[in-house]
């Protein structure tokens, strides 16, 4: 099936909903027009269908493959090509910095982009995302010299970057790294270790791969304290090859067509980025954004899953309407008629247009943060992106995975088979809600550090701005049951506050849940406001009218049937660690 | 990592809870002591661990093999011994006719044999677990002609069997089936058709198979109600090959150590198994019993997966815990110590074990519905069985994935590679959630004819054993909880009755919140019942007190965190279809 970007969907939440239209006031997004924002979002919808997705299926069954006497790892042969002409179309450099060939646009557009190219096919979607994270780090933390070294390969396309982070012996535990980057007279370094899960980390899309390598320096201390970040090319700007080589692939469950590997640094040559023993600090700009990204692909698949179920639902021929025979000229009715299957395809694309309200007022606030002229809207924005950052990384990919498993169940037996993209899609979807971060531990993110932000800032201007929306108006949609889902955040967050202070194993224990009674909570304040436009809109005859009505029966449904979760969400966490914290050996081995 | 069985907890369960001894004194199980039971579990726990479990990764990596010329399938090359040992221990006969060759003991024990088996290798266990279903339905409608010559060898496992519903153009819904049969003069049929997806269609385990088929007769009415259901061995009686050949193989996401097959049907010799125009019922007699089974598969996988994901994060290190260090010597703690890690490890734990409760419970209910003296109790039982058998096949197979997938989680990267055994336990388990009736349609059945069966007997039934119990005694854990709970299940029940009278599809939207919480509900009751015994073994110091005490907290764990859910499904519930079943084309469209 062809993909088919949702255009009107984002159209509607850029400049309906969110008024992005607005950044173009700002100097540095005076480019940034409705009519230039459509024509890349209507481009890169077709580019998606077009070059994007045709690689995909092949790019699962065929994946990548090392030499193991060259250390050369080969894509599937349908990536060469697509890749030269995402690089060629510029999509590389959409919201780079313009100083090093990037078309600075707003990170908005970034984020739709990623959606499109995750529903196409998030494997190829993933060199160019680390790479887009590599340029990021370097911008912020590296030096001139290097940036002029690195950037404008990178912004272009011409050459990749990866994050090099990983260790067998530590994922989560960073301060527990142990290759080792010893200085060489001529300021450069020399580096030694391996890294595990490197996506891209070597590859023959490029001539050149730009590695950043977290490393410690000799004496420095063993705690994620004494980490720093290293630049260290695969090819040496005289053309000698350093000495960073691929030693293994990952064998995965999925994301087949993306490279991960084992990357053995043997005396490399580096460079350091930023301060000594910053590596971390330097590190979350790259990880911040690889969050963000991440959440997207989470969504961007669960998009597709539900065009292609969609689709099937439409055609298959199976039983009859429960009311009676809608089709009766045919042997059967299509499955569409069923409540239960007709109730997974809504729940999917209520739950898809509400992640991707969130997704877009995340990133609209992180384009006003960089942008605003004014210091306190930019803080204030900045706060909402830090508060929102794990949100959208969690939620995303963990109804990415729940939707793109929805979309299978509605093929049935189908869905099963590598006949149909839906168990690939599956299969790709399960990493995102482990990587960049596992779930959880964007959840610990959101209630150990997000929470008390500025003595809680960022969480008082959330309640704020939902508060502020059921009162400004009498005809709020769904205000009430909004209010009862504001409140239910509110206990919530007071009972970690006052819980987690006295033993953070209370917030430990509850903040997956916290994390989710957030995410379900925001979206219903976006659906509420997406309904309000909507009729408002249908009222003055403005828009499609069969979108408007969608919206308001959309947010209808999620109200009745996906934000009542938060009812039991509330009530375990008020329960707390309930005695788990204490269980003992014998309690697993009884 | 080696299987471990749960015997502790099937022993307590067994004979601690549910009083299965009591069983013994009905005639046709006088021979199940609980030594013996205890006998064979044990047995089957090591047999599970060091015969099967061997088999399963090498199955998934090598998966089956059609030769296009000769239509032979050759399975994994470990299945075969495992076959054969599995053969002469006996296992295909446990609970199997006397008269044929079988043990004639509980089903519940068979229950319990195959969680054991597919916790070991799902995908192995499938080739005698349809051969069980073959066996019921030919012991249940078969003239005495076709059992003598075949049960005898399915019941031993020298033959296996199959089911061949599935066609392309119709899964759910039968009455589209094509294939013909058309009889000839020596009282034997001719049958002409293809079947999809026939587990163990073809193989190499066997000398012969025997297939149950699924055609119409000439002339027979166009709906479920013009099914015949036909005998049609591999090979015949007098040696000779019949004409059903393998034409294919599904490429499946997994469960690939069995052999999914397209059969073609061309010409082949079959005979009709019980009336013409009634294999429906018959097929109702595998399909029941099939359904249990795949809960088992569902609950036998999410125990492996704990097992697995226990087993890594105790020995797993990385970070500390919020407490302070457990583990100061080393360089981190192991993982357990974080609480949203064992968050998702006793949840595991939790729900197997209440999954396991409702599993069994209903497998004593289904002796006891065949054995016990008294009519009326047997109609009590069969009702209860009913009941909950679509709730047994959906709940246990949705939990079973949910918790594969917690499992995987567990692991972080490491569980997305094939370096350790989640992922495949993830896309095993994916497709008990499909076959046998989707677990939409389970609910369905639920809704649409379990919960009127007789007048509603069943269902008030199941409130009278509720309530019963939650008045019985002034000490009932969290009996409180409990009650608030049934109060929701009969709401929910008494919104359905009434609505769904008036227009059907209000039941069917809501039909799957609705088994999800009337098994929340059960299991909350079992959880309740299982404290109880707990707690009460505990004080007369009986029984492992580790055992009991893990009882009495997990059963608090359930209560706190998982049972809460049934909060937001009564009100999904009550929301009815809202507006859904009224969405048009252009709703999918805009």
């Amino acid at each position: 099936m062809r993909y088919e970007a949702p255009l009107n969907d984002f159209l509607f939440l850029l400049f309906d909903v969110l008024g992005v239209e607005q950044l173009q006031h700002h100097d540095k997004y005076a480019e940034a027009t409705p009519d230039l924002i459509g024509a890349i979002l209507s481009e890169m919808g077709k580019f998606s269908a077009d070059v994007i997705q045709p690689t995909n299926q092949a790019g699962d069954i065929q994946g990548c493959t090392l030499d193991p006497e060259t250390h050369d790892v080969t894509t599937p042969e349908t990536f060469k090509n697509a890749y030269t002409s995402f690089v060629e179309a510029g999509w590389t450099s959409l919201d780079a910095p313009v100083e090093y060939g990037g078309q600075g646009l707003p990170h908005v557009l970034k984020f739709i982009v990623d959606e499109m190219v995750c529903s196409s096919n998030m494997a190829f979607g993933m060199y160019a995302g680390l790479t887009h994270g590599a340029i990021s780090a370097l911008f912020a933390h590296g030096s001139d010299e290097l940036k002029s070294i690195y950037l404008e390969k990178l912004v272009s396309g011409e050459w990749t970057g990866t994050m090099c982070l990983t260790e067998p012996q530590c994922g989560s535990d960073l301060g527990m790294i142990r290759t080792r980057a010893t200085p060489r007279d001529d300021g450069s370094y020399s580096l030694e270790g391996s890294k595990i899960w490197i996506t891209g980390g070597e590859h023959d899309l490029t001539s050149n791969i730009v590695h950043l390598v977290l490393a410690k320096l000799p004496g420095a201390p063993d705690t994620s304290k004494g980490i720093s970040l290293f630049v260290v090319p695969k090819f040496l700007e005289n053309g000698e090859r350093n000495g960073v080589y691929c030693g293994g692939l990952e064998h995965k469950m999925g994301i087949k067509g993306s490279a991960t590997c084992v990357m053995n640094f043997e005396g490399a040559t580096g460079w350091l980025v930023g301060a000594p023993n910053d590596g971390l600090r330097a590190m979350f700009t790259m990880m911040n954004e690889a969050r963000l990204m991440v959440g997207m692909q989470g969504l961007g698949i669960s998009e597709m899953a539900f065009q292609e179920s969609l689709g099937f639902a439409l055609d298959r021929l199976q039983g009859r309407a429960l009311r009676g025979a809608e089709n009766p000229e045919s042997p059967a009715d299509p499955i569409i008629v069923h409540p239960d299957v007709r109730r997974m395809l809504v729940r999917q694309k209520v739950v898809n247009e509400g992640m991707r309200a969130l997704a877009l007022f995340t990133g609209h606030q992180l384009d006003i943060s960089v942008s605003h002229p004014n210091q306190e809207s930019r803080q204030v924005a900045d706060d909402m992106v830090q508060l929102l950052t794990p949100v959208v990384k969690a939620f995303l990919t963990d109804e990415g995975f729940t939707n793109a498993n929805l979309g299978l169940q509605v093929l049935g037996g189908a869905g099963y088979t590598s006949d149909w993209p839906l168990e690939q899609l599956v299969r790709d979807a399960r990493i995102t809600k482990i990587y960049e971060g596992t779930n959880g531990i964007q959840a610990m993110d959101l209630v150990g550090r997000k929470l008390g932000l500025a003595g809680g800032r960022a969480i008082s201007a959330l309640f704020a701005l939902i508060e502020n929306f059921i009162t400004e108006d009498e005809e709020v949609p769904h205000a009430k049951e909004l209010r009862a889902a504001l409140n239910r955040l509110q206990e919530a967050t007071s009972w970690i506050a006052t819980n987690g202070a006295v033993d953070p194993e209370q917030a430990g224990a509850v903040a997956t849940p916290y994390l989710r009674l957030m995410a379900l909570t925001v979206i219903a304040y976006l659906w509420s406001r997406m309904s309000a436009v909507a009729s408002r809109k249908s009222a003055m005859g403005e828009g499609t009218q069969a979108l408007m009505n969608g919206k308001v029966l959309s947010a209808q449904f999620y109200y009745d049937k996906v934000l009542p979760e938060t009812e039991g969400l509330l009530t375990d966490i008020l329960s707390g660690e309930g005695g788990m914290m204490g269980l003992k050996e014998d309690y697993w081995a009884a």
